[in-house]
């Protein structure tokens, strides 16, 4: 029944992750004109897709592949490597996302980080890389003492939902404020942010989507009978082996 | 040691969510004009201050109560009472502070509930009110059968997160969006948003104090080891009684 409930989440969760993905991709391909690296407004088009993408998707999948009960009776190593081989993959996709956000503005002489999007995003992925480089240090290679692994995995397991939240801040955001600049140069009335013509009701949908997704996430990552199991103490004093930290 | 990291943790989260309600109140002093109820901007004013005051640090703080460890060798009834009160506050002051909006865009003709900062804020007052009443019914009222009060406990706790990073993100989009339309008045180009002026910082670091509000309520919430102690069997089976639900 626990893994019924579980299943039953984790599905919700997938299919919102998926379903973000495909509506910021719509977004962009219907509304913005799609994807080009060339200064215009369909360079800026990849930070939203690579931002969601890689910091809320691949990464909320990442930070609960851990409680998946198929996963619990296998060698713990191999879905390490998947966790951290996705966050690898997300810290690129957002350290790309970054990069077209930063040329489309410097090709087009506008100032960057002022907004507090921009604040907020740029610390979610500076602590994001931290906690990237500080797990892989700690909890893989091999010669990272057994001892600092247990101080660490509280930290890390804690840092990672706060890096999570940050990162559906950031986007939801991002989202609004894009929505507000699109209304700015409208001057039909009835295609501004407030007549809510279609690509500003899609725009707040997927809003709500990330912000469901994220919430899916957070209810995985808080329910304590789904978290992996601890494995007994003559398994937690087994020195340098990367298993179960 | 225990008790002392959680204090710590608890002086961090009041004092971020006191300087939080002084930013919110000085933004709207030193820059916005003032406060009144007369239709124009200053009523707009009780909008940031009511949500940031209600939805954001009443209710926060209302949220950790319990896991002070002061009050766990206390009447949990006496608690449950102050728990309920300081968020009835909240949710009176969200709905006023609802009322401040609504009542500025209906005097200035300006479309509501279209951003996706509306969606998600209408979203979360309105879970929030569904949720201090169930909570009301389930765990105040000396009817409530234990048996659904037991079965309902772990979903208002969840739901109580849930809705709280839903606040946290209404917020930070709110704050987000009125620096844009601050901005979008300015004729002058080093009063724009995009040129920092000392109120777009203020406001950023208002959004940040927000952020860092919402992390130290969710690190209180999400770590183990600070939550109340469960009662003993013997305990939970007296029917009718409200103390450990």
């Amino acid at each position: 029944m626990r893994s019924v409930h579980f299943y039953i989440t984790y599905l919700l969760c997938v299919s919102l992750g998926i379903l973000s993905v495909i509506f910021v991709l719509y977004w962009s391909f219907r509304w913005r004109g799609g994807f080009a690296w060339d200064g215009s407004t369909r360079q800026f088009n990849w930070h939203p897709v690579l931002m969601v993408t890689g910091l809320v998707v691949l990464y909320g999948n990442a930070v609960v592949l851990y409680r998946i009960p198929l996963t619990w009776g296998q060698n713990k190593n191999s879905w390490k490597l998947l966790h951290g081989g996705l966050l690898f993959l997300a810290m690129l996709l957002a350290i790309l996302g970054l990069c077209a956000v930063f040329d489309f503005h410097n090709s087009n002489r506008i100032p960057n980080l002022y907004s507090l999007h921009s604040w907020l995003g740029i610390s979610t992925v500076t602590l994001f890389t931290a906690q990237w480089m500080l797990g892989l240090s700690a909890f893989v290679l091999p010669c990272s003492p057994m001892a600092f692994r247990q101080l660490l995995k509280p930290v890390h397991v804690c840092m990672g939902s706060m890096i999570f939240v940050l990162s559906i801040a950031s986007c939801l955001t991002g989202i609004n404020e894009k929505l507000i600049f699109i209304s700015e140069g409208k001057t039909n009335a009835t295609q501004r942010y407030s007549a809510l013509p279609p690509e500003s009701v899609f725009g707040n949908t997927l809003g709500v989507l990330i912000a469901a997704f994220g919430l899916a996430v957070l209810k995985i990552l808080s329910t304590q009978k789904w978290q992996r199991p601890e494995p007994r103490c003559d398994e937690t004093t087994r020195l340098l082996s990367p298993e179960e930290s």
